[in-house]
């Protein structure tokens, strides 16, 4: 039996007491275990702050960027093996796991270059300077520098791969020292991961921690320089935000939580054509990518009224040709959920979208994995719904079924499609398939406050789209509301959350130099 | 008796039941009365978010830009009734009016100014946009749309005028109506000022809303699109961000609160030079304009261990020419503290700091002030104190006392200074004084991670440089840790509160014919 560790304070330390079980969700075979009882997360935290900090702080952001680099690398050189245990502790086909490690890898890849637009400095300028007084002597610039504390990343359990690396790449190009605390039901790939920087010494010590296992009270120990990153549930959510450093201290929080993603089909692509294509294909993968376990799935499908029949067919067939099973054989399509309460939690909430909804196509038990022992794994098959009559507040506007579920409904007008849009409370993002020039305007300008991110799909660019769920570096990853109100990504903008904003007042010349601009 | 209202729902209404007083702190005699009581929040929101939102929504930037030039030139015609209204209900001075006055008036205005720069458009252009995919045809584009909420403005005693303003300011250009809560105590000005603004019908109906009084359940009432921007107390912001509309629903939060900004004098700067004069002339006006109740005002003084006794001297000096007394009166230099429940604070938070500090210049009790009945009024002498051996912890560093009180310390070296600023925990806007390049350089890149803003006093802009306790329109206002973490004003920073930051993905020519660029 494999016993994980944590990296902290310099070291990897395993814990004491009863141990988590890390299982392959395909067999039920336990895989490895790990504790974090008995770690001092204090002096994990002063390790981080007072070693990690000051060596990152004291590198420019083009040697962030090319430590960034290394990392990408060094995971890169050992892609098979990690796609191996994403397969084996993720329930990943062998193109899920890619996703979440090549993912990684480019990831780590593109902060690297943002770092080489940033320069040999250590100062973020941002925006103009600005007169103040009456000569130009007297002056404003704001600048971004660097929170003096850690950031702590709490993960979710679908991309222990990217999970890591997007929120590391970001804050360590800002200049803040990391702890990075997986979901430990997936932690496999994340420790492999670390254990493989570590060993090449890419970091300084402190730079990057590893918690694998439970936060014990980490969260609460820290202060006003800090910051946490979440993604996960809105109830995981709402407890962070409750959390007595947060409140009090000032520690900031940036939430991913899971959304209802939606996709809209506008009433002028017709069968057979190129965005209604697209619009299909999107959906399907975007429901059966990762067994629907993605924040950015699509959870909601709203279709003119007209066509909401043709849609299920297209739907149905595509969805019929998906084989389900153990994952690392060449024939499965799509493997199961990644834990025993994931499959609990999506049966039972496919019941409360049958509220609203009747399944068309599909059924959450009735399934028949490939090459799997009998009665072994948590195996879904995909299931469409049809709501017939949406309306706000429906279990389908407010419960997400984080798997390979997602509900057809129809629409009326543009207006009525983005309020049912909306309905949903806020969402990562949404796509909208269309070439109506003014149906994607309505729909953009109603629905984008609603989103992180919005995808249009038009013939235009139909041979080269990339799929709504794919969450890119450059583009901001986060949405209002349900979704938690967080920023993540999108290039420089994502370092926000790491750095504080300060707006310098005095002489010029002075506050240009230290700016470098200069 | 005068009974204030409030305007909700297009109407003004008085509460019922028990209402609070509204008193001129120098004589204690009640100017008003108000409450809430039985006002319906639920349907004030719906109408602010049914009828305003869509209202300002569908004017362009420009369009919105001209409404807030509009108020401001409703404010400034009535400036003399306003002034006088400041003094009699918020101790006042007249120079302490006009701050707060003219402050309203000028940030008006400058959001006026800036509303010019963004155009006749309703979408806000974030950033370059971005080559996606092998072509240049796949297009990624930042914008930022108004969120479909309402925006609630919970503000602090001390600024009703210039406190409704700067947020009013920043949430109308951005795009979202705003329901403005002062605090009870000193909300004459602000009541006025609503008064004025909708008996010139300068807005759209439900753009702006006045709740005078208790706030009952309406921030429980809030949702994902809707945005609290509160400035007070660190202990009020707590119950603020434990709301259920907070942790449950993503309700957006900005927190400004009061923090122990300081000032640091450089050990290069000369008695009788003209730095020296500037830090003398910053520190006293920091201390007793506005009775030292502004969330800007210099509490710490951190001084080079051998100039401590002279700059004490200094300080005594200015201190001794203050005249505390009926801030109507011309020979009169600072009023009394706002409320009865702030000087009985004043007078413990005293207490407090003398565990670290002792007293050298007057004493929360020992005053006379001129011209008041024997007796009344919420008075104190300006109180400086003076820790010889300030650490980390000490109340100094820990406990704000909101009125004319500041501590001088000593300190060793630029970073044993750098280490006490920061000791505060965060604040909104720390000074340094000094013509030191290398030690101005070491205390920005120490301190600014602390603060949201940082003002250097040096000899060539000593004859133009603004006061530390200034906000500006175009300079951030907020500040990390202590003092809650927010972002206000800034020109265009301050409306990313009120807007939806969406990145959008399709073809280059449908997004760049939305965000105007084309």
């Amino acid at each position: 039996m494999i016993e994980l560790g944590s990296y902290v304070s310099g070291t990897w330390i395993k814990g004491k007491g009863k141990a988590a079980e890390l299982v392959n969700p395909a067999t039920e075979e336990v895989l490895a275990v790990t504790s974090t009882e008995g770690l001092d997360f204090g002096a994990a935290i002063a390790f981080a702050r007072d070693k990690g900090g000051p060596a990152l702080r004291a590198m420019t952001f083009t040697q962030r960027g090319e430590m960034l680099r290394a990392m990408s690398r060094a995971i890169h050189a050992k892609r098979d093996e990690l796609l191996n245990l994403a397969q084996a502790n993720g329930g990943n086909t062998r193109g899920d796991a890619k996703f979440d490690v090549d993912g990684a890898i480019g990831t780590l890849a593109a902060y690297a270059d943002l770092a080489q637009e940033l320069g040999d400095t250590h100062v973020l300028v941002d925006g103009d300077g600005i007169q103040l007084g009456r000569s130009a002597r007297l002056f404003g610039q704001h600048v971004s520098l660097p929170r003096e504390g850690v950031a702590v990343h709490v993960n979710a359990f679908n991309f222990p791969a990217w999970g890591l690396a997007e929120k590391a790449a970001t804050a360590l190009l800002a200049g803040m020292p990391v702890i990075s605390k997986p979901a430990t039901s997936t932690a496999l790939v994340t420790h492999r991961i670390v254990e493989i920087l570590v060993a090449e010494k890419l970091m300084p010590e402190g730079v990057l921690s590893l918690v694998c296992g439970g936060a014990g009270d980490m969260l609460d120990r820290l202060g006003g320089q800090d910051v946490i990153a979440f993604t996960g549930s809105s109830i995981t959510a709402a407890k962070l935000r409750e959390g007595k450093s947060v409140l009090l201290r000032g520690t900031k929080i940036n939430v991913e939580a899971d959304s209802l993603n939606s996709a809209v089909l506008g009433a002028d692509v017709e069968e057979g054509s190129d965005v209604m294509n697209l619009f299909v294909g999107d959906v399907v993968r975007e429901m059966t990518q990762k067994t629907g376990q993605k924040c950015t799935a699509t959870r909601r499908i709203y279709v003119p009224k007209d066509k909401v029949g043709a849609v299920i067919e297209l739907l149905r067939e595509r969805l019929s040709a998906i084989k389900v099973g153990d994952p690392t054989r060449d024939d499965v399509t799509m493997g199961p959920v990644a834990t025993a309460s994931q499959i609990r939690d999506l049966r039972e909430g496919v019941k409360k979208l049958e509220s609203c909804a009747k399944i068309v196509f599909g059924g959450a038990t009735d399934v028949n994995p490939i090459g799997v022992p009998a009665g072994k794994g948590y195996f879904t098959t995909p299931v469409l719904l049809h709501g017939e009559n949406p309306k706000a507040g429906d279990a389908v506007h407010e419960h997400e079924v984080f798997g390979p579920v997602a509900t057809v409904m129809p629409y009326e007008s543009a207006a009525s499609a983005a309020s049912l849009v909306a309905a949903g409370g806020g969402g990562l993002v949404s796509s909208v398939y269309s070439d109506d020039k003014d149906f994607i305007r309505t729909m953009i300008v109603a629905v984008a406050p609603h989103h992180g991110r919005l995808t249009i799909g038009s013939s235009k660019i139909a041979g080269q789209a990339l799929p709504p769920g794919m969450a890119l570096p450059q583009l901001l990853h986060g949405g209002p509301g349900r979704a938690g109100g967080g920023e993540e990504l999108g290039g420089r903008r994502g370092m926000a959350l790491y750095m504080q904003r300060t707006a310098l007042q005095g002489d010029r010349a002075i506050i240009e130099g230290l700016s470098g601009k200069k």
